[in-house]
Order: structure tokens, then C-alpha cells, then sequence
């Protein structure tokens, strides 16, 4: 946030500053969501809906569920929430006693630990690496159970990392929680934006998961707040009361919104297709400019850079990064609070020109250091 | 919610059926606040605000309750939310730690106690009258103090009853808060629907209350999700901090809207006519039809019957008046436990002719009885 801060007002001062800090496409909803709206303001008076959301847009998102991943939730699971912090929220408070421990890999999201700490439960953060691509081992989560913890927070792709967990790996992870009586949340707002192979959803292998997604990301819906959880059966009635009282209901010109995003599905993938060639440009210049240690992200549009040839405070190189040559990125203490003095993650959500331009900046600073 | 739900059912099979029930508008978002939002859907990308709003939505506000009430707190105390909804919850979790009880006036809005609960703390409740207007009392305030309750939440006007405080009363109150170190919340979501005397803000009163508002009621944008809240200057850090974790930011359309819905006051001045001319018919037309324990209310668009002489079972009274007649009115047991068996909330949020329906069909029904 200091970061983002500072970026502004160097921005507003006239500096040309390229937002690689930003966790944000730089795009607005998709035109059919945006015309869904026009129509609406005309035709619709846009009162509470139900708490669990559009009865149609429950719908909707189930069927998009069975078509991609080939999973038959039924709409009687979905909940429509006011975006994926509300699925946090509702999630945790669905499944949570006070005092209660949940498991959280670093690094990660970092409101994780701050809704959880807000709510009177307490983080347990998992420290994963980037041999193991980021993601808790089976080892990791017989030894969350064993700790007490109420469940475990899964992100693939992950934020900061863009790593993912899929296949074998995920169905062990999933197996693992439903041995150790572990709650399972997957948080899945990445999906839908990855790279090499498709992202799976924890439902695949899990009945009883929690599945947080959201029209933010891939759907290029930030600032509209509307996502949804997919939860099991016997948590629906909870969480509808849980969400009837702290939210009375998601915010319905979103759900609108969110009603037309469905087809616009032919300009999203043009978008992903830019933050796939700004990608790869950026794997192929960043490590001959000096920063090589990152790892190939699967998903999301983030790289996460292991600075530590570099410098031993990230926060201090970001600013830096940010005063001399305008580029600004995250410190990953934000995501991690220790081992995060070196990293940086870089976000690639920004115009193809300007990673471009972010890539050059960054060889020739690094150059003179 | 179950009235309501039999009642949609009811009319989706075809019965004519008078929504009593509802706690919203009929009206869409004032014609201003829609055209803003049409406007932005051409120009605007929509992303994630600040998390405590749109700082140009930020002043209207200050400015518009220096304009209504004489006030001058600044942009930098007011926090957009995502609704009244996430402003009691900001306001709790800021105030609050966990196992704190916290004073509610009872009967009163039922998701004061729900969101306390589900955030662990308790509901200490107030049996109020309504020979006082359904208000605490200095005596209720000084013992909720002695109880060691953390503070007060004041609603004036009142959901169910409609009735407000003012004046000598409504300062004593505040002072008593002071005095017995209990915060004061004070709910003005009904603020701006009035009609004997305008409703006075806390703030009038109290430096360190803080002020819950909404667009929902009188900007008519319940399904919006947007509102604000007043707070003292030392809390607007912890809320802010609060705001960002849980969630992000107020949604962006909803601010826009919002932004657009103060150059609509004349359109609202006319729906409030409307709820006006709803309310004398209403006083008028009851009592002579048997529902004669009815308070004159002060604002909102509630009328809470006192109907003792004619059930000790207002739910089934209210299913009863459903079933036979088409009237659709909410239990006053949703509003206070125990007392409400004896009570009946009618909102007067709908069209002219409907409430004149209503009238004649209630009459005509309790002649029967």
C-alpha cells in the first residue's frame, strides 16, 4: 500500500510511472456486462436481491462450473458474495470457533491473515518454497492437523507467486485434509488466467471444500465487488444467515453485471492473451537484466523474484526502484513477512508497451547498481 | 422472512398481494444517480477504489450533512461503506473486543444482534416503551454503564416503530454515553425521512459518537450496498485498516451512483411526498378499522400496531392476514423476542393506491374476525 501510495502521488506530480504494484487489470468489465448495466438503469429498479444472490445468476455460475471443469455442483451451493473478501468472511465465520487456528501458506494473500486476525481466529502460516512451487507439502498439512488447526487456505494460482497446484498433487493435498479433519478453503479467484495447463478446482477431489471465487480477476471486475463461494450442502443454510445479517445481500447492479460477464467471454480471453505475451516477454528479459531467480509462473499475472543477489531489504528496492526509474512493484514482506525482504513481486496486468518499457528501465538500473 | 418468502410465492401464483413486509423503496436509484452510472460505463474502468471511498464522494458527504445539519466534520471522518451492513460491522469490530456486550434498544433493526453474535460479542438488550417513543431512558443508559456494556446503539428514527429522539432528550442521551464512557453508535439510516419535525444527527451532540448512514433509504439504493459512517478522527486509522482487509473497498458503480444521487433531491423530496401522503392515510384509516393501538410515527416508513386486543400470536396473525386478504406485514416478534407476539409492522414504502387497498381490505377483514 505504501508502495501504491507513493506511485500515485509521484504520478499525480507528472512522473511516468509503469503500475507493476497493482493487483488489478487495467481493464473495464467486459462490454456485455457494461451494456447489461445501460439496460438495467432503465428497466430494473435494483432493490435487495436474496442474500445467496439472482436466483439466475446462481444458476449461471454453476452451469459455467460444469462446463469448465466438468463438476456438477448444482446452484442450491452457490453463493453469490460481495466479492471474495465476503467469501472469506463467510467462510471462516461459517466454520471457525474464536481462538480457532487455521493454516495459511507464506507466502500468500495477505488479507488472509488480517480478516482471520480481524474475526478472532488466529493464522497459522505454513512456510512453502519455490522448489515446491510455493504450495504446502502433504507433510505440511499432517502436521497442521496434528497442531490443532481447523482447516487449511489453499490458493492456486497463488497470489504472489502465480504458482499452481494441480492433479496428483492437489487430489494428496485434498485427501490429506479430509484425513486429518482439516477444513479445506481453495481459494480459486485466479482461475481462469493461467499459462501452460488448465487450473483444477479442489472440487474435483473434495466434497466437503469451500471454494472462494470471484468476477474480479479473469473477469476484469475488480472494483464490482460480486464473486461466489461454492460450499457444501450442509453449510448453505449457515452461511445464508451468516450473510443475510453482515451483508444483507451482494450488491445487485454487480450481479447484473456479473450476469452479462458470462458473454463476454471472447473479449476476457483476448485480454488473457495480452497478460500471456506480457508473460513471456518478461521471463525472457528480465533474467539477462539481472533479475533471474523467478520462477516461471503458471497462473494469476504476477511474477514472484527472488532478489536476494540484490539487496536484503526488498521494501528499501522497490522504493528505490520506484524513485529512480518509476517502476513500481510489491515488497514481499506484504506476502511473507520475513523471508519476503527477498522478494519482489511484479504484477504483468498492465499495456503489453508497458512492460516493454518496465523491462528496460529495470536492465539499465540494474546495470549501474 | 418467512412472510416475505410466502408472499412471493403467493404472488408468483398468481394473488394479488400488497407488500407490507418490505423494508425498501419501490423507486429505482434516482434518475441522476442512473445516468451517472451510464455515464461511467462509456468512461470508466471501475477499479478498486480507496478503501474508505471516493474521496470526491467523500466530500459530498461532509458536505451535505454540513448543508442538513449544521455540521462540520470534514471528508477525512467520513468512511464510505459497502452499505449500513459493513458500517456496523466496521463499527463493532473497531470498538469492540471479544466477549464485550453491547446496548441495544429493544424492539430494533434484528441484524444489530445478529452481526454482534456472529462477531463474538453480546447483545445486552433494552426493553423500551411506547409511551417514550420506544427510546431508552437515562436511567436504561446509566444501567447499561453499571452492566459494564461497552456502549450504546441508538436508531432514531427507529426500525420498527418509526419514532425518533430530538432535542433535550436525544443530548442528554449522548451526554450519558459520555459520562458512563459507552460509545455511541448511532443509526440515521431513516435520516432525511421524516415528517413532523426533522431528525437530528449525534453529532450534534457528541464528538466521539459515531454516525451510521446509508444510501438505501431515503437516495432510494438499497441494492446499491452503499453508505457512509462518521467517526471520531483517532478511529478512522483502525477503520480504515478494517475496511481494507475486509472489504477492499465499497463498490465502485455504487459510489459513482451515489455521486450522482445528491443532483436527484428533488425526485427523492417527491417519493418522500409519496410515503407522506401513505402515512396520513394510513393514521387515518386504521384506527376506525380496528388496528387502533397504533403510534404516530416520526419517520421511517414503519408503523409497528400494537395488536393485543386481537392476537397473542402476531405471526400467525400476520400469516392469517397473508393468506386471507393478501396483506403481507412482518411479526413484531422479528423486532423484540418476546413483546413482539403483540405487534405488526407495516411499511408504507408502496404506491399510494396499494396502501388505500390495504386499508379496505383490512377493515373489511377485521369486521369478520
Amino acid at each position: 500500500m505504501d508502495v501504491m501510495r507513493e506511485a500515485n502521488r509521484r504520478e499525480v506530480a507528472g512522473e511516468d510511472i509503469i503500475h507493476m504494484e497493482v493487483g488489478q487489470p487495467a481493464t473495464p468489465a467486459p462490454r456485455a456486462a457494461r451494456e447489461r448495466v445501460v439496460q438495467a438503469m432503465a428497466e430494473h429498479n435494483l432493490g435487495y436481491t436474496l442474500s445467496l444472490g439472482l436466483p439466475e445468476l446462481r444458476e449461471r455460475i454453476a452451469a459455467y462450473l460444469e462446463a469448465r471443469y466438468g463438476v456438477d455442483v448444482g446452484p442450491e451451493r452457490i453463493v453469490v458474495t460481495a466479492g471474495s473478501s465476503a467469501g472469506f468472511v463467510l467462510a471462516f465465520l461459517a466454520v471457525l470457533d474464536h481462538g480457532d487456528s487455521f493454516g495459511l501458506p507464506s507466502p500468500g494473500y495477505p488479507c488472509y491473515r488480517q480478516i482471520l486476525k480481524a474475526l478472532g481466529f488466529r493464522p497459522h502460516l505454513i512456510e512453502t518454497s519455490g522448489a515446491g512451487r510455493w504450495m504446502p507439502t502433504v507433510a505440511d498439512v499432517e502436521a497442521l492437523g496434528a497442531s490443532g488447526a481447523a482447516g487449511l487456505l489453499l490458493a492456486s494460482p497463488n497470489n504472489p507467486t502465480g504458482t499452481m497446484t494441480r492433479g496428483a498433487r492437489l487430489k494428496e493435498l485434498a485427501k490429506t485434509c479430509a484425513r486429518q479433519g482439516l477444513w479445506l478453503i481453495s481459494d480459486e479467484i485466479y482461475h481462469g488466467l493461467e499459462y501452460e495447463a488448465a487450473a483444477e478446482t479442489a472440487l474435483a477431489y473434495s466434497d466437503s471444500a469451500i471454494v472462494v471465487n470471484s468476477f474480479s480477476k479473469y473477469f476484469s471486475m475488480t472494483g464490482w465487488r460480486v464473486g461466489w463461494l461454492v460450499v457444501p450442502e450442509a453449510l448453505t443454510r449457515t452461511i445464508e444467515r451468516l450473510a443475510q445479517n453482515l451483508y444483507i445481500a451482494p450488491p445487485t447492479v454487480s450481479q447484473v453485471a456479473a450476469l452479462g460477464a458470462f458473454d463476454g467471454i471472447d473479449e476476457l480471453e483476448e485480454i488473457k492473451s495480452r497478460y500471456a505475451r506480457n508473460r513471456s516477454l518478461l521471463l525472457n528479459e528480465l533474467p539477462p537484466a539481472g533479475l533471474s531467480n523467478v520462477l516461471p509462473a503458471d497462473g494469476a499475472f504476477y511474477l514472484y523474484a527472488d532478489v536476494r543477489d540484490l539487496t536484503d531489504d526488498s521494501a528499501a528496492f522497490a522504493q528505490a526502484m520506484l524513485r529512480e526509474i518509476g517502476v513500481a512493484t510489491t515488497p514481499g514482506m506484504d506476502f511473507d513477512p520475513e523471508r519476503g525482504r527477498s522478494y519482489l513481486r511484479l504484477s504483468y496486468a498492465g499495456a503489453e508497451r508497458e512492460m516493454r518499457e518496465a523491462a528496460r528501465r529495470i536492465a539499465a538500473w540494474l546495470k549501474t547498481r
